[in-house]
């Protein structure tokens, strides 16, 4: 960096007087350009795939009867306070400016618990996609990050077991598969069972959720440091931490699990893990209907981290998406380093996931004083940043480029030449905004006097299809000519036609060059064609 | 509020391990439940009105070659540092929870000019829609919000004058045209005529600014109180104060008011008022290229308050969005109470704005060092609320209740009875699949045993306009009937086919239903009919 001050480098490039007026203030001013960490600018093709993953789930989402709501990005402080266990530290907090204590929303699902308790509002089905903030350890290639995009629906109300639920997992299987991914699993699980093992293996209610987070970890750690942290860190006898480990290592189809769990008596006369195991059954019917009983796997050592889920939990991950079988010994390797390299090991996580929440709401309605308030809840959240790594490495493996960040479908260009030369330019203007007003969109390069190789250049990078061309001699006779672009139309001359006729004459063309550009392609890319 | 603990009536109405932990946690939990002050949830019908205005100038940037950015909503706090004049007080900050310190975007523009600078991005036009975030005095009902939207265009890049500020002013126009808003005006001025004029006024250049900002408050108060303002509180002398009035007051067509000016040799033979009366000359041509030269009114007394601009200036307002002409005297009258009860009397202010910065890309790129990067930008920003404010009315004029939230197309329904009578609710779903598959927004009610008449209440609350329905003795025998909903459809039985027809025959009875249904009478909210 320079050690120049703004001001006198300022002065040298402005001769105005509000740049001389501002550049006083900024003296100072000396600093890396960057964006907070964690975070990114998105741009180009980027953009263009991801608003086609927000079109797509969104579609999805409304296909399953969803409205959507908007909540504030922050909320205050104490509606997020105690939600989110372990995890709580890392909640973005606004500054103490006078007034309210808020916080970033650190997920959807807080707020739209608060919203529903709120409004008093008894049923809704709804979609919300938009920003959450978490102060992680970021691992950007891996789709982690500070800030990130959460895609959920949720159903709030009172109705038959396990109805929403069912809805909830098509939603996500259908999600997937419109985006191309079907090499994917959802493991299933049910905190009452889980409740109900805990219980019956010796675990004292108190101890409940730190045992639970501590199975969580089985997904990335082997069975030995899980246990090694049940019985030294978190007080279990050994014999608790084994009988739940013969437990947690159970996986494999609904049926099959749901078979092997009802034949163990100490937990089918648990209150808690007996509900749990009838939901399952129903749930089984269910998802027999939606024909995705095979995308669904029960494993007992799924528990999710969040403090509010209490019925059916999901999580789903790819086989891009797992980490690497050794994640846990490559990281050893990497002690002393520091946490953001290490992550590099850690796959990309789950793609999507959700579960039930039933004591949500109640517990914002009764904080404030109401009663016997009973929403109970279930949703379903995919991760987009993830998702997108995925899709964006499918498009990395094909070598032609072929997406356009532009929507460009034509580009005005005038030709001429000579002493008299104006350009034309706002003839050019005069004609793009005839196709402007019928919806066509277009460019023109914005300077009087450009030659004609720089406006073949501009319309190549904008992915117009279509060249109306002013000619000198065929303009002053009221003529303008209008041809297909891209490679194969080199030799074509396309057609000249009067002034009044060029919209239709475009609209023509574009109707041939349907499909062609780039821009649209990036619904086959989503296709995963 | 009740005073009762959280953790005594939870303990009622929960028996399930994990809540009686969470409840523990929660015993200190007694608040009010709300959003944070300037900030409200968005939902139902607002949330189809606000996404369909999203949809029309997203279109609308599309056809101009816009590409689309997203950029993080805080930034690093130095970066927005000394950008916004007197109202950098409003900006949010981020709590320091150790590392960097950030805050709130307060706009789209400054985060844009950091993108640019930071990318060594040449030109690029690009929109933005996303919040941003001011500590200001709130006014919810006339759209002043402490969180709200922008859409904003801008073009950066070296390009012949007036060219992107033509077309900046020619989108502003298409925007509110294609939300069915034709009554505006849109005021120009150019800061550089501005600041000739206080130059040969006798201002001296530290003190543009605060003069500039004293004109700025015309369009709310009297010419006297700017005045006074100026004298009493700037310093400066009533001869100076009345030459600067005598400008300020003129206003009127482009062609007019040019007209006038260019007879003024003082201001002809300043170099700045100079530079700015020719780039207004020039503007003259292409407006009248894009055919809206008609929507323009030059308006000396427009200042914008913003540090930034460094050329062309302008803010549409409506005949709806303008304050009253005694907006002043109201707000006397009020004195001594809260700010935000004066604010009433103020109208819902500019409903677009923006202007030409030449100078902001480079003060960050001298910022970090890099020297002599000139990146002209203008842009153009739309004030979201306040449209949507107006569109709002325009609805509540309308006595039908026309827009409905969801996209709900078909709604499943079963109807039966007896003992055996389950409810067909896996038929029911299974229907529903095949719906979802063919992307037909489809319901049912999350029940077994529902009657009739409730199926039919939430089929028309979902704004359904076909129902299929699994009849007791039809669906024995392999058949549904499908048919239309609505008033004038009460008589019509429908058809009853076999299930393997039942995806071709909805769609065909919602071809026929086609436009039928609330969700599309947006599309006709929006262009006003």
């Amino acid at each position: 960096m320079s050690s120049k001050t703004v001001e006198s480098s300022e002065k040298q490039q402005r001769g105005d007087v509000t740049s001389a007026k501002a550049s006083k203030k900024e003296a100072k001013l000396q600093f890396q350009l960057k964006v907070p960490k964690g975070t990114k600018d998105w741009a180009d093709k980027d953009m263009v795939i991801r608003e086609a993953i927000f079109n797509s789930l969104s579609s999805l989402f409304k296909r399953h009867g969803g409205v959507t709501i908007d909540t504030p990005v922050f909320e205050l402080r104490e509606i997020l306070a105690g939600k989110y266990g372990e995890d709580s530290k890392l909640i973005y907090n606004l500054e103490d400016q006078g007034g309210e204590l808020c916080s970033l929303r650190y997920d959807l699902t807080v707020p739209f618990a608060r919203y529903v308790a709120m409004n008093n509002i008894q049923n809704i089905k709804r979609y919300h996609i938009a920003k959450v903030y978490r102060r992680d350890q970021p691992a950007m290639t891996k789709g982690r990050m500070r800030e990130f995009y959460q895609c959920d629906f949720d159903v709030a109300g009172v109705y038959d077991r396990m109805v929403p639920d069912s809805e909830a997992l098509s939603i996500l299987v259908e999600g997937l598969q419109g985006l191309g991914i079907n090499d994917f699993k959802i493991k299933i699980n049910h905190r009452k069972i889980l409740d109900g093992i805990f219980k019956v293996c010796g675990v004292k209610d108190e101890d409940v959720r730190k045992i639970s987070s501590a199975v969580d970890k089985l997904d990335k750690s082997p069975w030995d440091a899980v246990k090694k942290e049940m019985v030294v860190e978190k007080g279990q006898t050994e014999e608790t931490a084994d009988r739940i480990g013969e437990y947690v290592k159970l996986n494999g189809s609904l049926a099959e699990v749901l078979e092997v769990l009802k034949q163990k008596e100490e937990l089918t006369s648990n209150e808690f893990a007996a509900q749990g195991l009838e939901d399952m059954e129903i749930l089984l019917t269910y998802l027999d209907a939606f024909d995705i009983t095979d995308k669904v796997s029960f494993d007992l050592s799924l528990a999710r981290g969040l403090d509010y889920y209490t019925g059916l939990i999901y999580e789903c991950v790819t086989a891009a998406s797992a980490p690497p079988e050794n994640a846990a010994e490559l990281k050893k390797k990497k002690q002393g380093k520091e946490d953001e390299d290490a992550s590099e090991y850690v796959g990309v996580g789950s793609i999507a996931a959700g579960g039930r929440y039933d004591n949500l709401v109640n517990m914002f309605a009764t904080a404030t004083g109401k009663k016997n308030v009973s929403i109970p809840c279930v949703g379903v959240s995919f991760g987009v940043e993830r998702i997108f790594s995925l899709i964006k490495a499918r498009e990395a493996a094909k070598t032609e480029e072929s997406i356009k960040p532009t929507a460009t479908q034509v580009f005005v260009m005038a030709f001429g030449g000579g002493p008299d030369w104006k350009g034309l330019l706002p003839e050019r203007m005069r004609i793009a905004k005839q196709l402007w007003n019928v919806g066509i969109e277009s460019e023109y390069v914005y300077k009087a006097k450009v030659n004609p190789r720089k406006q073949f250049d501009a319309a190549d990078k904008s992915g117009a299809s279509v060249a109306v061309i002013l000619g000198k001699e065929e303009f002053a006779e009221g003529k303008v000519r209008v041809k297909r672009l891209g490679q194969q139309f080199a030799d074509d001359d396309g057609e000249i036609v009067p002034l009044e006729q060029v919209v239709s004459k475009v609209q023509e063309k574009l109707s041939e060059a349907k499909d062609d550009h780039g821009y649209d392609n990036v619904t086959r890319l989503l296709k995963g064609l």
